[in-house]
């Protein structure tokens, strides 16, 4: 995967949002780096943060210039108070609605988002996108955008600030990592209506980001029917219950909590992120064997790497403090922490391992 | 899917079973209306209610001959107090097992199942059951009518009212929800022995109606390992924990429970129900990358009803009162309750959507 | 499935270690029989158990020589104290990385060890083992062992007694059933840092034996991204919570435990296990047509056993004390035991059902 991204924009020297403030970096993305090698990009639509178009066009732009050498994290989050996002435009979808007279059926369907698909890789989006087929663009578009989540070599955390509904809810799914604020009790005053779920079918509509599909993958068949049949929007409480998030979290740590976990994976071996990422998101949803290979090819790759070739010869230097009878979990900490080696790219070369901390016990 | 069922027997003007009384629809199954959109079928085989070769056809004639003019859910249940399905009939199984002399590999079984789906669709299904083939017809009958249930546009509930073993667990499984009595406690004078679950390796069997798939896809694979290995049978409770039903009730209220959840759910558009369920049952079963162009056929097909346009602009004209800053939880309720815009077959015709409920506020 | 294992050392006149003490099977296998038709394997490589290609070279040799007739459950566990596998050899992985200079396209790494599969197959494995691309077989070995342990007729149980990273995580979860220890309080004196979970990324790897594939299908893609992108370490109560693990219980009764569910499903038909578990394991990780077509190819087989035929005929004349309004949970006990039948190979010759106990009511 890390192919996909060598020709960037972003480098190690001129990485995008140098600063710890926010920078605007195009008409509805603010970036900022709460830490060195983490990128948080907040989305700015007000009012209501609603998904759409050029949003996902900005998006697709800035996952696909960042660069492993200065970025090995990504908190997407939001510029709105209270809002991730509303969801997804429905003047956007009304259109394309609108577009087609007749009903046809689903093959057609899929034939004209194939044929925008072809019609973007050959450099026409562009020219699609003023003509009455730029809803097909778009979601198209919004696909491209939550494959390259899945598949980029930096972890993406969703800081989910508030309402998560529908469009909200997929752009969440298709990070690695959600931790959302705790939704406030009903009806306190000035708060919005909170919470995280896929409502379409209130709308005659179901999810067209991958909602069906991440919610089923990731909390079963059972409870996405549920879910997507009864457009129940669920508390940040249930959510964690039932697995849709990772984490939940006061509104005021919110931000830290992201970024905390931003900056211990962001020191993992970006190599292995990708190898790891592919082989989850993609490999884990291939018939059994099928899968089982495509783990093996990643495992190979990430064993190749000058970063894991040092991390493994350090290992072997320590191997009897880690695992011999004296000692404890503590051991693992500076493994777990990411302060064993250097995994940053070229890190590796630059120093050979730290000796785990023994202080404590000798 | 909708095409499948239009040439059906059922329409708006003639609905199976127009009254709330019990009517007698065939030698198995009695069907009555607890609400006009809903259909609720007893399967009545007495005195174990095992499931055969015989209440399959009259099922899977049932669910053919609905039709979304007239019917949005179905609640399957069973008229014997106690047992929803025991199992099913081991004596058709064993007739099947006597059928054939020789252990053929599983490739020649899989080919006369293969052979009898196509002799059933020229039309010789008759003529098969009456030959030492029938068991083959069952077998595939029951994949007939699971398949049905998984893909007809109206919301299938089990309404589990006692004892669900075997080919029982199986039939609710193939289900959207599952609504369970209470296990009664161990012992109790005149209550039979109750429960969930796949006891047929106890017999030297393993679940043939679509167990194993189900359960490893809704509960995962460790647990239904442990399930079908073991055979345990469970309590309402550990099948609530596990996932394998999605509540549970006491005796008293599961008709209550299940036509409430009924209703609810029969307001929803038949055709975005139909895609919801595709997507989810079928397009999240396959490799990642098809079942997200599984989706976006099935979004495709929902935005471009008349029901779905009529609520798209709808919502847009109350978009300010349901994402606003003085926006709660309860404006949503007319959309979650099916209550925003007609959205049964014809009715967003009739209708262009009532204003979301704002008294409680102004 | 049963073909596979024909042309076996063992058989049941000479079963692998027929006594209940150890027996040391090859340089790092010891094993026992805790009942007839358990059979208890214990790996055995001090001082951490670290798995390599050896042990992978024996462990297959003693699965492909187990026979049904002999063997109904396999346990599989530690001779080391505390420890089940420290993780695998990680001065072997290191020899591979070294082995190739650049790195290459994973599908080259795909190519490489469908190569080495092939060179197995036509006998130089051996001689591949003396070259520079022995890794490859290795890898090769891991997946071939875990695909054994899916498929054999027995039941596979893992026992962890200890610390289980990385490939002694993957191990266990190719076992059908996980029981562990319960994980000691943090900094007791004496015990080694304890724990289960896959912390390869810490090392710039990837689980390489199936972890992602197995972990992601057992607890979900969300919670297995977070494992493997974190290389955290649960302790066995979160590893319960999460179903990574069926059971968990203190040091002292891991192998009563153990020992006693083995026995429970070593009464199974064999048949009926391979059955299972190629319908759950194999078959729930295809899409859904496919996957059930690949369960009624085995209900099939599973239906045309002697054993089950039996079992159905005996069956049939107890089902009213079974089914009928005086019966209870207990009337199943005998079935759910597997003392109903005796279906271990050549068992259903020799008898022809007890009747279920009665004596508790009449």
């Amino acid at each position: 995967m890390a192919q996909k991204i060598l020709s960037s924009t972003e480098s190690a020297s001129s990485p995008i949002s140098s600063g710890t403030g926010w920078l605007r970096l195009s008409s509805h993305l603010k970036t900022r780096r709460p830490s060195p090698r983490v990128l948080m990009i907040a989305i700015s639509n007000p009012p209501y943060n609603l998904l759409d178009g050029n949003i996902l066009s900005e998006l697709k732009r800035v996952l696909l210039a960042l660069h492993p050498k200065a970025t090995g994290a990504v908190i997407l989050t939001s510029a709105i108070e209270d809002i991730f996002i509303s969801h997804y435009d429905v003047g956007e979808i009304l259109s394309f609605s609108k577009l087609v007279p007749v009903k046809p059926p689903a093959s057609v369907v899929r034939g004209l988002l194939g044929f925008e698909s072809w019609a973007a890789w050959a450099g026409f989006r562009g020219l699609m996108r003023r003509t009455p087929l730029a809803p097909l663009s778009h979601l198209n578009l919004y696909h491209e955008v939550t494959e390259l989540l899945r598949s980029i070599p930096q972890v993406t955390i969703a800081a989910i600030n508030g309402r998560a509904f529908g469009g909200g809810c997929e752009l969440a799914l298709a990070c690695d990592y959600r931790i959302m604020v705790d939704t406030p009790p009903e009806g306190k005053p000035g708060i919005r209506g909170s919470g995280i779920g896929q409502p379409e079918i209130t709308l005659g509509l179901i999810p067209g980001g991958g909602g069906t599909q991440m919610l089923a993958r990731t909390v079963g068949p059972a409870k996405a029917l549920d879910l997507c049949l009864s457009g129940r929007l669920l508390p940040a409480s249930e959510a964690l219950e039932l697995g849709l998030v990772n984490q939940v979290v006061s509104r005021e740590k919110l931000n830290q909590a992201a970024s905390e976990l931003a900056k211990r994976v962001s020191k993992r071996s970006p190599e292995a992120v990708a190898c790891i990422k592919d082989a989850i998101h993609h490999g884990a949803t291939l018939p059994i064997a099928d899968g089982m290979r495509r783990e093996q090819g990643n495992f190979g790759l990430s064993s190749l790497c000058a970063e894991s070739n040092v991390a493994m010869q350090t290992y072997l230097q320590h191997i009897d403090s880690l695992l011999g009878p004296k000692s404890s979990m503590d051991d693992y900490e500076p493994l777990l922490e990411g302060d064993f080696v250097d995994m940053t790219p070229g890190g590796a070369k630059r120093e050979l391992g730290k000796a785990p901390k023994k202080g404590k016990r000798s």
